[in-house]
C-alpha cells in the first residue's frame, strides 16, 4: 500500500464512516418533541397527504439526493460490489455537501439486474429530490438511466457519463483555447478569432459562457479526437462533444476501434459508430492515435505509451483520466511531446474530475425545479465551468476544485 | 389546526426537513480530498472487496439504520402513503440521533406489496447496520418482518410491534409494583415479596434488572388483562406479556373479542387466539372489561367509556395509548376509578412512547453485534427500563424521555 493509501486507511479507521446525520431542530424539551414529532407532526403529515407537492416545502425531499450504485464499475477497480463501493459513495456524498450543500445519501444496491435496479430506485424515490447514479457499468447504465428519466418524476443523472462529459468538454474548450493562443488555430476549434485577436482583449468574449464563439468549428480543421474506452463515460463524452460541434472522433473499446459494420456491437456502440470514425479506422490505440490531436482516456492505467504520444500531431492534448492510475503519467506524456496533460487526480496539475461538475448540476436542478437534464444544459454547464478560467495555461485549464464559485456557476446552467 | 399543529407547521416551514448530512472528515485541501476520496479511498474499497466484514470498520455501515415504511399505518392517521409519512420518519431519525447517536435515514417506499417491500429492503441493505421497520400495517408487517429477519444478515425490528411491547411491559411491571405496594399483591405479579418487604430496603432487589423476582407469577392471582386492538402493536404486546409470564389476556379487534374458533381470523390472530382468552369471552369491550384489572388500548381515540372503567376490578390500570387522541382522557379515567393512567402523549403524566425503547434497542444491537432480536432480549430491555424508576408512583411509572440513562440501560439488554 502506498503512502496515500496508508493515510487514507488511518482516516477511515478513525472515523468509521465519513458522514453522519444531524438534527436541524432542537430536541431538548417535551415541547420540542411535540413539535418535531408527535402530536404536532400529524398536521404536517395530513397536509402532505392532501397535496404531495408540499413534501418539498416541509421535508428533506427539498434537498436530498440518492447516490445509487450497484458497485459494478467503481473507480478503476471494476465490479467490486455494493459494499466495497460504499467508501466512494460516502466520498461523493460529502463532496455534495461540501461544494453544494446537498444532503446526499448512498444507496448501494445488492443487485446488478437492470429491471431490479430500476424497480428498487422507483420504490425508494419518494424521499429524494433527485437520483445520482454512480459507478454502474455499461451497457446497463444506459438503460437504467433512460428508463428512470422517463418513469420517475425527479431528475436522474448518471455521474460517470454526463458529469465526466461536462468536465471533459470544459477542459477541452480551455485546452484548445490555450493551445490556439500559443500555436495558432490549426488544431484549435476557435474559428472566427485570429491569432492576434486571441491574444488581445477580445479573448474575454470567448470566455463569456453565453457566447457561442467556440461553437462554429466547421470553417477550420476539426481536431482529430481519440477516445479510449467506450463504457458509460466514453460514450457520453463522445455524444456531448458531437453535440457541441466536434466532428472527428474515434472511439476504442477493448476490441479496438469502433466503426460502422463491426460485428457484435451493443446498441449504444452501434449508435455511436454511426456518428464517429467516418474514415472507418481499424486497429488498436497505436493505429488510431497516428496524427490525432487529442487523446481522451477513460479506460485503464498505463495503456498509453510514449511512442503513441509521439505518433500524434504536434503539441497534442492528453486527458489521461483513468483512476487512480492514469493511462500515462504526466511526466512521461510531457516528455513524449504532450502540450497539455490532464488526469483525474488531485496530485498533478489539471485535475479533470467529476467533482467540478456533479454538485453544481444537482444544485441547479434542485434550485430551479428542473425535471430532466438536457444536452443543452450540459453544454451550458461546460461553458460556464470553462469560463471560470479566463486565461487558461497548459498548467491550468480548469479552476481549482476548491474555487468557491464553481458549483453555483455550473448550477446556473441547469434551468428550464 | 390546534396550537401545537400551528407551531409544528412553522417549525417545518422554517427548516424544510428536520435532518441533514454532515461530513465527519475535513475537506479543505487537495490532500484531504485524496484521503477521503480518490485516490486514497481505492485502498479501502479493495480491502472491503476482499473482506466484507471490514465495511463495519471503515464505513457508515458501522452506525447507520434504515427506517423503512410504506406509509400504510402512520401514527393514528392510517394509510397516508410514503410521502406523507416522511415527517414522522424524519422525527424517528433525529430521535435515534438524539438519544442513541445512531445515524438513521428514512426509506419511504412507493409500494405496499409485501414481496416488493421485502425485495426492496434486501436490495438496499448493504449500507445499513440494521433495519427499523415503521408504520407498516398488519397483517403485512408480520410477514415482512419475519422474512427479513430470516433473509437478511442484519437485525430487523418492527418498532410498532416490539418497541411498543417493551415499553408497555416496562410500564406494567412498575404499575403492578406500585399498585401492589399500596393495595397489596392481589392484582400484583410480584409473588415472593410480602407487603412489608416491598416497602423496605429489599425493594431495591426487585428493581435489579438481573433479578427475576418479578417473573414467578404462578403462585398468586393473575391479573386479567384486556388489550383493545389486534394489529401489529396489540399482538406483539400480547406475545411479550405471555412470554414474560402473564396468563390471563383477552384481545379485541374491530369485530370484538378474539377467541379460538372465531371465523375469519388471520394467521396471526389464529395463533394469538390459541394463547389467550381461555374462557372464550365473547362480545365487545363492555363485555370483556368486566372484572378486568388492566386495559391496554392500541386502537382508536375515545373508545373507552367511564362506565367500562367502573366495571373493571378495583383500582384498575389503564394504558390508553392511541395517538394523538387516547382511548380515554386521563382525567375521565381517574374519575371513573383508575389507579394508574398512561397515554402515548408527552403532555400527560406516564408517557408510554416507543422513543423510550427504539434508540436503546438499536444501539445495543449495533454495539453488541446482535444479529437477531429475541424475546428474551426484549424482556430484559423492559426490565432494565422499568428498573430506572426505583419507586414508581401512580404519577410516574417510567423515566422521563430525556433521562440520559435510558438508551444505554436498554441497550445493555441487547446482547447475545
Amino acid at each position: 500500500m502506498n503512502n496515500i493509501g496508508k493515510k487514507s486507511l488511518r482516516l477511515h479507521e478513525k472515523f468509521k464512516g465519513k458522514m453522519k446525520i444531524r438534527s436541524k431542530v432542537a430536541l431538548e424539551t417535551s415541547n420540542d418533541l411535540s413539535l418535531a414529532y408527535t402530536p404536532g407532526v400529524a398536521e404536517i403529515c395530513k397536509m402532505i397527504a392532501r397535496d404531495g407537492k408540499l413534501a418539498k416545502k416541509y421535508t428533506i425531499k427539498n434537498n436530498t439526493v440518492a447516490i445509487v450504485t450497484d458497485g459494478s464499475a467503481v473507480l478503476g477497480l471494476g465490479n467490486i460490489g455494493p459494499l466495497a463501493a460504499l467508501p466512494v459513495m460516502e466520498g461523493k456524498a460529502i463532496l455534495h455537501k461540501k461544494f453544494a450543500d446537498i444532503d446526499a445519501f448512498p444507496i448501494c444496491l445488492d443487485t446488478q439486474d437492470t429491471e431490479e435496479i430500476i424497480r428498487t430506485v422507483k420504490n425508494i424515490a419518494p424521499v429524494f429530490a433527485a437520483i445520482h447514479l454512480e459507478d454502474i457499468s455499461a451497457p446497463r447504465c444506459f438503460e437504467i438511466e433512460k428508463r428512470l428519466r422517463h418513469e420517475l418524476g425527479i431528475p436522474v443523472l448518471h455521474d460517470d457519463q454526463h458529469c465526466t462529459a461536462v468536465v471533459v468538454l470544459a477542459g477541452l474548450i480551455n485546452s484548445l483555447k490555450c493551445r490556439g493562443r500559443i500555436y495558432g488555430p490549426i488544431l484549435s476549434v476557435i474559428p472566427s478569432a485570429s491569432e492576434e485577436s486571441l491574444n488581445s482583449a477580445k479573448l474575454s468574449n470567448l470566455s463569456d459562457p453565453s457566447s457561442d464563439a467556440l461553437l462554429g468549428m466547421t470553417q477550420i480543421t476539426q481536431p482529430k479526437i481519440v477516445i479510449n474506452g467506450a463504457g458509460g463515460a466514453g460514450i457520453a463524452i463522445a455524444k456531448l462533444l458531437i453535440a457541441y460541434g466536434f466532428k472527428n472522433l474515434t472511439l476504442l473499446d477493448s476490441q479496438g476501434s469502433i466503426y460502422r459494420g463491426r460485428k457484435g456491437l451493443t446498441d449504444e456502440k452501434l449508435k455511436i459508430a454511426k456518428l464517429t470514425n467516418k474514415q472507418k479506422l481499424k486497429g488498436g490505440l497505436s493505429e488510431c492515435l497516428k496524427n490525432a490531436d487529442i487523446f481522451i482516456g477513460v479506460s485503464l492505467g498505463g495503456l498509453l505509451k510514449p511512442p503513441m504520444v509521439k505518433s500524434m500531431n504536434k503539441n497534442p492534448i492528453i486527458f489521461a483520466l483513468s483512476n487512480p492510475v492514469p493511462e500515462i503519467m504526466p511526466g512521461a506524456a510531457k516528455k513524449a511531446g504532450a502540450f497539455i496533460v490532464a488526469t483525474g487526480r488531485g496530485d498533478f496539475p489539471n485535475q479533470i474530475n467529476n467533482v467540478l461538475v456533479f454538485p453544481g448540476l444537482f444544485r441547479g436542478a434542485l434550485d430551479n425545479g428542473v425535471r430532466l437534464f438536457t444536452e443543452k444544459m450540459l453544454i451550458a454547464a461546460a461553458k460556464n465551468l470553462s469560463a471560470l478560467v479566463k486565461f487558461p495555461t497548459p498548467q491550468k485549464i480548469l479552476p481549482n476544485v476548491f474555487d468557491k464559485r464553481i458549483a453555483l456557476t455550473v448550477a446556473r446552467a441547469i434551468k428550464n
